[in-house]
Order: structure tokens, then sequence, then C-alpha cells
């Protein structure tokens, strides 16, 4: 349904590679996953895919090159840091076959933030100010190294306070779609119960995505029905019935 | 630095398909991933990928096509329930080119299941009886609807408590590589000082996973440094070494 959808509006639509050893492995758990799919729901910019992949060339590259050809945004989180391990930067780079060397208006960034706290600048900090040639920097406004957009990838930190600066600073230059007009009905019967119907509904209003969410509170099976589409009137008419098939 | 060491020990590989609109639109945040990942860590099998997709036909067909071929096993979340949108098990059937129908052992798990609370088998219930031919079910003790096993794919429910009981059921079963030693150094200094010495180490221990995971607590900055590894005495030795290099 989403699928409908999407053709209807016509929205951007975006991918998000989550980069990081320490997710796959159980050690951490994502949260910038969930953060960037709200915001991009509220921007009008469909999200169709997230892939979490580990920190190596190979997988990384591939999938930038994979995801960027085929979504009008795409987003990474993590492997911008100062270490070994740190290597996104470099992959972004080779994926789209541009040199990549410190650039000086990225190294001015970190000289101006360590200079505040008497820190060295160091060979390994240094690494944060390597940019892929033809890139526009991002803003750290939480420890001032950058992230940067190159074509239409967004590399940006995996630190979460960090990711969430620098989606807030992109996310108002993206041309959204129409942000999804939505609406939840509680309905106590167990799912199996409001299926039939539901499925009437959703073909009845193909241009409308409907989801059944099935919950369970001590032993009371019920669902959240969530109608969500382009037009406020639709989603009220298909809402209104609804209403009728199980009424309170 | 996982790939040196997938390579050295030969772990077995997973990939994880997680399947649904409601978790890309921000308005259900997964734990499904997360709580596998641990899981597989501790049996010894390393997950390299996980993809986040619609309830899209085509997408989930070609996800499950592309990760079963280049994984020692592929586990799937959603989409098994009686709703319109519940699309997995026929996306599966048709990725490997089986028949599905509803399987008699499978129906009479949710007939005994319904008649216990009195509730009917309706069409909507009984479309989650559906298995692709060949597959073998995968026992659900919370709310009976069965997930199944074709070829080297789990596919599982969505609901957290249905999900982590079929993952503890199938589990036990998988040949699991060595599981990983695992040590962790907290150092309270700056990443970028960490860095240098922490990449010469990691050079040197090439058959290691050595990552760093930064932190900041009321300003003061530190890394949490892991290093995995399949022998523990390798892990030891570069966990010493690194106590000398940071001196407390």
């Amino acid at each position: 349904m989403t699928d409908t959808l999407t053709d209807h509006t016509a929205n951007p639509t975006a991918a998000m590679i989550v980069i990081g050893d320490e997710i796959l492995s159980g050690r951490t758990r994502d949260s910038n996953m969930h953060y960037l799919a709200g915001e991009l729901t509220k921007a009008g910019i469909d999200l169709r895919e997230v892939r979490m992949i580990r920190d190596d060339a190979s997988a990384i590259v591939a999938a930038v090159r994979a995801l960027s050809l085929t979504n009008t945004h795409v987003f990474t989180s993590g492997g911008i840091g100062p270490t070994h391990d740190d290597i996104t930067a470099d992959c972004i780079a080779e994926a789209f076959g541009v040199p990549i060397d410190i650039r000086q208006d990225a190294r001015e960034l970190l000289a101006a933030h360590y200079a505040r706290s008497g820190t060295e600048l160091n060979a390994a900090r240094l690494r944060m100010a390597r940019i892929p040639d033809g890139a526009q920097l991002i803003e750290n406004p939480v420890s001032a190294a950058p992230g940067f957009i190159l074509e239409n990838v967004h590399v940006m930190a995996g630190v979460p306070t960090v990711f969430q600066a620098m989606v807030a600073s992109v996310l108002p230059r993206m041309t959204g779609g129409k942000p999804l007009m939505s609406q939840t009905l509680r309905i106590q019967r167990g799912e199996g119960d409001i299926a039939g119907p539901l499925g009437e509904l959703a073909a009845r209003y193909p241009d409308l995505s409907i989801g059944s969410y099935p919950y369970q509170v001590n032993g009371v099976y019920g669902a959240n029905i969530v109608i969500r589409g382009a037009e406020g009137a639709r989603v009220d008419a298909a809402m209104a019935e609804l209403g009728t098939f199980f009424p309170e």
C-alpha cells in the first residue's frame, strides 16, 4: 500500500545506511534509524530502505552505489571519527570515484575547536578533516568534526546527539513531498476479526496506506488501525467507514 | 577488521530482513534486530547485514533472494499476521519458486488455539496457515500462528515476544562458530589521543577486531576499547599491550 501511496504522491524517496560492527554485534543499539525515520515522515520524504552494515570497505561502497542510484536522498550514520575503523569518508570517495584529502576549511574547524580546549590537533584528529573532492560540509555544533554531502549522499556521525544536529541542519534544505495525513482507530477485537473488513476497505481505497498494528494488554487482544494518505478528505472518508464496521 | 576476523574463524554468517512500513515510517521502533544480533554473537554466528524494508512484494522477494545466496542463514521479522498487509509468506514462496497453500498441521495448530478461547477460525486467521511447500514449521508458544524455515531462510513474527520465542527455538539447532572472546578497556582520553596507538595495535593483530566506542560524560571525553577474537590468548596479549599505552 505504501507502494501505491508513493506512486500517487510522487514524494522524494530516501534510504539510510547505518555503518558499524558494534551495531551488528549487538553491543550497541542503534537509535539513529528510528529518529531519522520520524523526521523524514514529518518532512514528506518516504524512507524506503535501511541497511545496517559492517565497518567493511567493500560493503560500504556497494551499499552507497546501489542506494544512491535508486533514491532521491541517501543518509549514512557512523564511521567518520578519528580511529582506524572510521573508513566511511574514504569509502564514499571511492563509491563516486573522486579523490579525498584533508580540506583546509574542515581543518580550520577542527583547529579552532581543539584550540579552545587546549587539545592537540594530531594526525588521528586530522583524519576527520578528510573530505572527498566536491563535497559540501555539514556543520557539527557538538564536536566540530563535520559531516558532508557528496552527490545525493549525506554523510553523518553515529553519535546520536551529533547525528540529530546534522539531520536538523540538512533536512530544511530538502524539498519534501506532501506530508501524510494520518488517523488512528483503536479497535478492541482480535486482528483476525478485523482483517476481513479491513482488506475490503484497503481495496476500495488504493490511494491510502492502511496498516494494522496488533497489541495485547492483560490477555485482551486489539489493534491500532492507522490510515495514512496525502488527501485528508480521503483519510476521513475511509476512517468513517471503518468506524461503521466496528461500532464500540 | 570484522572481515579479517571472519575469514580467520570461518564462522557461519547471517543476514536479517526486518519487514514493515511501520518501522520505516518511524511509527514503531524495531527491537528485534538488536535482540537477534546479541543472540547470534553469543552463538558464534556473524551477523553481516540487516535490511529494513517495506510491506512491498518486489522489495521482499529481492532482499530474500540476494541475502539467502550470500549468507549461511537469513532471518526475517514481520508480515506473517492475518491482515491484507501480511505478505511475507507468499513472498518467500515466490522468492524460491515454490507453491504456497493452507497446510493441515498449521491449520490444526490454529484451530486448537482458537478453540481454547472460543474464537472463530475465519478466513483471515486461516491465512496464517499458508505455508510454502517444503517448509518446516517454527513453533509459536505465544499465539500459535507458526513461523517456518524454507531453505536457509527463517521466517518469524514481528511481535517481539513471539520473535524472541521463535529465535530461542531455532538457534540451538544451528551449528555456531567459535564464540568470540571479548575484553573492554575504558580509557579516559579523547578518541583522538587513543587513535594513533590503537591503529598500530590493530595492524599488529590483524586476527582481532579492535573497536573504539567514544563517550562523553559531563564534558569528559573517553572511549571504551573493545578487543574481540577467537583466541583468548591473543585477546589477552593485545589487551595487555593496550594497557601499557595508557597507564591509569
